[in-house]
């Protein structure tokens, strides 16, 4: 078994050796300033670990979980536009569109979608582009919520906006594996769980969201319950899930 | 074989009838709102005259036709957008970042492309969606040169905004109608001057691009060598090309 901090240098070593489409041309340094802006790749990490403890070849999940990758840095370099949050740094850089323009911004988030999908088409199996869509309709889905219904459920909008994808991560790394759909059950439950809990702690550093809304220790125990659950789930699961478990506690007790 | 007008009133059906992420809520309106336009679907027209010309099911060509004009659609909404080409108007109505708002309109642009994905990917036949992204990142990499290299190749400009749409409509006709590699050639010919004549006759009726570097009957033979090439090709295709031919025609001779 890879330890996660491998597990993260082999995403970090196949993102930088992706040949994007070269009908790109310039347009691809946009895309690599914001593919290589110091992430904690956790979904990917998350879906190669799930690759490795379900008795998968890692080197098998690498498209995979690259693609996982695209689709979030695609969301990210989208949301910081002035259309939607109008953020001028991430992770303590100028933002995509800041460093680039707004449009040159846009077309390079489009072009990470795009490549996430040619990433994801390398599999004989429709079923991963199909789940790896259907996440990111959700998360475009989360992202409209949070724009325009500010007062809604939140648990409902991280649902979509983030834990979507954390389970399109466990998702993709069991259809890498070739894990039966019937066996796939309490890994998907362990997805869902964490998902959730990245976004509650996410919360409870940025005191919004929920941890604006509910006091500290309501939102302490939100995220414990996830956790627990995220363990449990595991537990029913046959395989060495330890990298797995050391994942959710990172996400658990992350501080930034 | 149906006639090109059938053709695009079995476009517009299945448009209609699309059922969209039910995630998305009610951006699903500024999806709608896009695609019913008034568009003349003349990327998804060809794709299923194509699949009829040979020997296909034009029902069966419905899903890839639809995600060739979604893929579209995504275009146009990104590129009205102030972040490119800040266009309030499309086709008589208020563009969708008018109607909708930039923060919607760029969201409702991302979930055009992802349900052209998932249209794409109903298909056993992962060369259809590679040549549908293929195809997008293509257009992606051809609007960038448009807004950074001005004084760029313009041919090779068209080729990459407009041609490869109008080529991948061709070629997902073909691979929907199972038309064996080595045939594919004399029609994909076609698709590829097809692409250039649209363009070019684009080019004629707005009075820019082309049309503004070129005297006018330069740009005329241009479009006519074109339409010339494209009829040439269809000589070697087998299977009734009346309705392919009839389409050539519409897009060297039409007036808006």
């Amino acid at each position: 078994m890879r330890q996660a901090e491998e597990l993260r240098d082999a995403v970090e070593a196949y993102l930088r050796s992706v040949v994007f489409a070269p009908e790109l041309g310039r347009l691809e340094e946009a895309l690599r300033y914001s593919l290589e802006s110091g992430g904690k790749r956790i979904r990917p990490v998350l879906c190669l670990a799930v690759v490795e403890a379900a008795g998968g070849e890692v080197e098998h999940g690498l498209p995979a979980a690259a693609a996982l990758e695209l689709v979030h840095t695609f969301s990210l370099v989208h949301d910081d536009l002035p259309a939607l949050d109008d953020d001028s740094e991430r992770r303590g850089r100028p933002s995509s569109h800041v460093a680039f323009g707004d449009g040159p911004a846009l077309l390079a988030g489009d072009a990470l979608l795009a490549e996430a999908i040619r990433l994801a088409v390398t599999y004989d199996d429709a079923a991963i582009v199909r789940e790896l869509v259907e996440a990111t309709l959700a998360m475009i889905g989360g992202q409209y919520r949070d724009i325009t219904d500010a007062d809604g459920d939140l648990v409902e909008l991280h649902r979509l906006k983030t834990g979507r994808l954390f389970a399109a991560s466990i998702g993709l790394g069991l259809r890498v594996a070739r894990v039966a759909d019937p066996d796939q059950a309490p890994w998907r439950e362990f997805g869902e769980e964490i998902g959730l809990l990245f976004q509650v702690v996410d919360d409870m550093l940025d005191g919004d969201g929920l941890a604006s809304r509910l006091p500290t220790d309501e939102v302490r125990r939100l995220a414990d319950d996830a956790a627990e659950r995220a363990r449990t789930a595991l537990d029913a699961v046959s395989g060495d899930t330890s990298v797995l478990r050391e994942l959710a506690d990172s996400v658990a007790f992350r501080t930034g």
